[in-house]
């Protein structure tokens, strides 16, 4: 009998029974998430399963979010809002207001989350705590609510598929680049149901924040999760976020000799800034196939590149400059820290400076619900996740996505732009620390 | 024969003809302006005048703003932001971006409307320009498409009613009381097509930015327009804000034998801080009366109170606190000078460091579009200028309308809470040009 991988091991512990790939468990969760537009509908799930009990698996590992649409865009959201706020005081849940920012960047930030837990979040993108070594998944609300109501879920075991990137990354390639290329790859139905686990020195060597990217994006291939293999650089990110001490269980990491459903192999010399073009993820092409496209609008946020440090990336590129004179930028920082954070460094005055808006933290347009929805016509470059047709907005809008790096570069000339053609930095999780000093 | 009121004799020279409150005139326009809700149908009859002429009556004082849904919170309000940089891209307008502000505050702080003019706009607000002299009403998009055409517009020459006071206004009560007051006393229709004209020493003492307050809510009791006598404050004003010099013609002024409608006259010192209770701006008390009423949110922001000055009141008293545990606050500034400020003087952080979200310049949620909509049940406390039921969001919300002042002492009680019961400034014009120095 071969290793098994991560997930299997997880899933085996957290049902306490040994399982494989393809098995079905009932697995204990360690952490449910909502936010204001699924929570509403798994509180109805959750008093269907509880009946007059109605009392949470565990209130203080359950997290509710205000950050789809923050602050209200019309009366329905307000009132999914308030729904929020009174089940958290009722039940005693975590609950985050408007502001303090998007579900999976609390969630991490905050420390809910550490590696070997079991995550399940009421929205897709809940893949992203595997950048901690969690096994994170998004179910849908009424699976939450059954979930907030016993602290289990049913699981099929997933098979994984791992990309193996190995050696230094060249200049202006990042982790969004990276997991853009995996999914122009495989395709975006390439993972689905099946883990994405992300590994090789080239991985290795990323900071958290770049990790959680590539888990994040996970689920435009189809992932059920997404897995980087914590380690030192792991548990200091998490010790500095939440001044706990953090164990790491060397027995929850694949075996050498796990199964995997396919091995994707890379060089990391080899590998060129991404773009990827409307209106699919796997979309991807190298960044110079799509150089001159025009661009009206430039978006910086969402769960995947809305951290400080992305941020700061196209702060440095605008650093006394202006954006071109034909595009528009909006900024929405992933979390109230980032926030502060920006403004606390003055990456905040920096992109006001040179024309950019910026809105309260939480998904902005991603979804297109508000704070820069797209018209008929119009081209966006966004740090975001998708790109389908009318997810910004109009059907008849086109969005290409990117790192920030490309973003900025693009902001400077108006156009997609090869981030080569700057100088942009790599940052380390350790520039957060300097800032929190 | 009497004397004769600002009204009548700018609506005199600006037609050409000598007439008194009851003519019917077609007078010149000197600035026209429409913003994201309402230009794009003033454009339409702009196009059916002109024919295949499509000549602006004077594309330097055409002014297109994109504030009541900025940032794009719909596919209609990008298709709308889109039409009027098209609009002014080809007719040469003066067309401002998401983030630049709301009508009324940027046409008077980038210079485009002095003493004496007289400005049409497509928003009801535009009463505003009075608070520098200017004879300022709004009007739908279909007069404003005509006027952009041809340069004139028919207007009935409005009568006057007076509402003068006396003395120094005591510590608590701004511009912001005194006029919901004043709209208590007449009632919300009891200024119908009159021009409210405001004066005494108590007004003559007013700064600008509180000056502009009482013209923007003479629309609230039915004003055709506001209108605070211009003098060497309003002269230093504009110059400092524009940089040129200013001629204020004495002959402009309502003559002391004018003939008013009604005067209503105040004693300063007998007048008290007020709130305008649910749903009627009309409905104004004592800020005693509903002392002690409870608050969900609070909004500080609009063409009415969203200046530096008006924000920099809340944020004296939040300097160093927190909000109150049960309250959330959405601040959004009135035009990106009135932000860049903010972020200058630390007025910025220290909003956001006692809870406050700050959105991009704009309307926000004055007009429940987005930014901060009311749920059911919701209670607000608001610096704005309406409280009609749903106005901010839902049917059963409930907003009171008060000065920042009001508003900065309840947001750190929780409560609705009389600013006497804390210190609070009055701030000079000349704060901003400190700011700007």
């Amino acid at each position: 009998m071969t290793g098994k991988t991560f997930s299997e091991k997880l899933l085996s512990a957290k049902a306490g029974e040994d399982v494989r790939a393809g098995a079905y468990v009932e697995a204990a969760v360690d952490v449910a998430m909502a936010h204001d537009i699924t929570g509403p509908l798994a509180f109805e799930t959750f008093y269907e399963v509880t009946g007059e009990d109605a009392t949470l698996f565990a209130p203080d590992r359950t997290v509710l979010t205000i950050d789809h649409h923050a602050p209200a865009d019309g009366v329905e959201a307000a009132n999914n809002h308030n729904a929020l706020r009174r089940f958290a005081a009722e039940h005693g849940a975590h609950q985050f207001e408007v502001g303090d920012g998007i579900c999976h960047a609390v969630l991490v930030e905050e420390g809910f989350v550490g590696p070997g837990d079991l995550v399940v979040g009421a929205d897709s993108h809940s893949t992203t705590y595997g950048g901690i070594g969690a096994f994170g998944t998004g179910v849908g609300s009424s699976d939450l609510g059954t979930a907030l109501a016993t602290g289990e879920l049913w699981f099929r075991v997933p098979e994984t598929i791992r990309f193996e990137v190995n050696g230094d990354l060249p200049d202006g390639v990042y982790a969004k680049d990276l997991v853009l290329k995996f999914i122009g790859d495989v395709g975006f139905a390439g993972c689905t149901y099946e883990t994405a686990e992300y590994a090789g020195s080239a991985i290795e060597s990323l900071p958290i924040h770049e990790r959680l990217v590539l888990a994040n994006m996970a689920i435009e291939m189809g992932g059920k999760a997404g897995y980087v293999e914590p380690d030192d650089r792991t548990a200091e990110y998490l010790e500095r976020q939440t001044g706990r001490a953090v164990d790491i269980d060397p027995s929850l990491r694949s075996d050498d000799d796990a199964t995997y459903d396919e091995v994707h192999t890379y060089r990391a010399a080899d590998l060129a800034p991404q773009v990827s073009k409307p209106s699919n993820p796997e979309n991807a092409v190298d960044v110079t196939e799509v150089e001159g496209t025009e661009i009206d609008q430039l978006f910086v946020g969402t769960c995947t590149n809305g951290r400080y440090e992305d941020i700061k990336l196209v702060a440095d590129v605008l650093e006394g400059e202006e954006l071109a004179p034909n595009v528009r930028m909006v900024v929405v920082p992933a979390s109230g820290s980032v926030y502060r954070h920006m403004l606390k460094t003055g990456v905040f005055e920096t992109l006001t400076d040179a024309g950019a808006v910026i809105q309260s933290a939480g998904c902005g347009p991603c979804a297109g619900y508000h704070q820069g929805v797209l018209g008929d016509g119009d081209v966006c470059l966004a740090t975001a996740n998708r790109n389908f047709a009318g997810r910004e907005g109009s059907m008849d809008s086109h969005v290409y996505l990117a790192s920030p790096a490309t973003v900025g570069a693009s902001a400077l000339y108006g156009e997609i732009t090869d981030p080569r053609r700057i100088e942009t930095k790599r940052y380390d999780d350790t520039i957060l620390a300097e800032v929190e000093a």
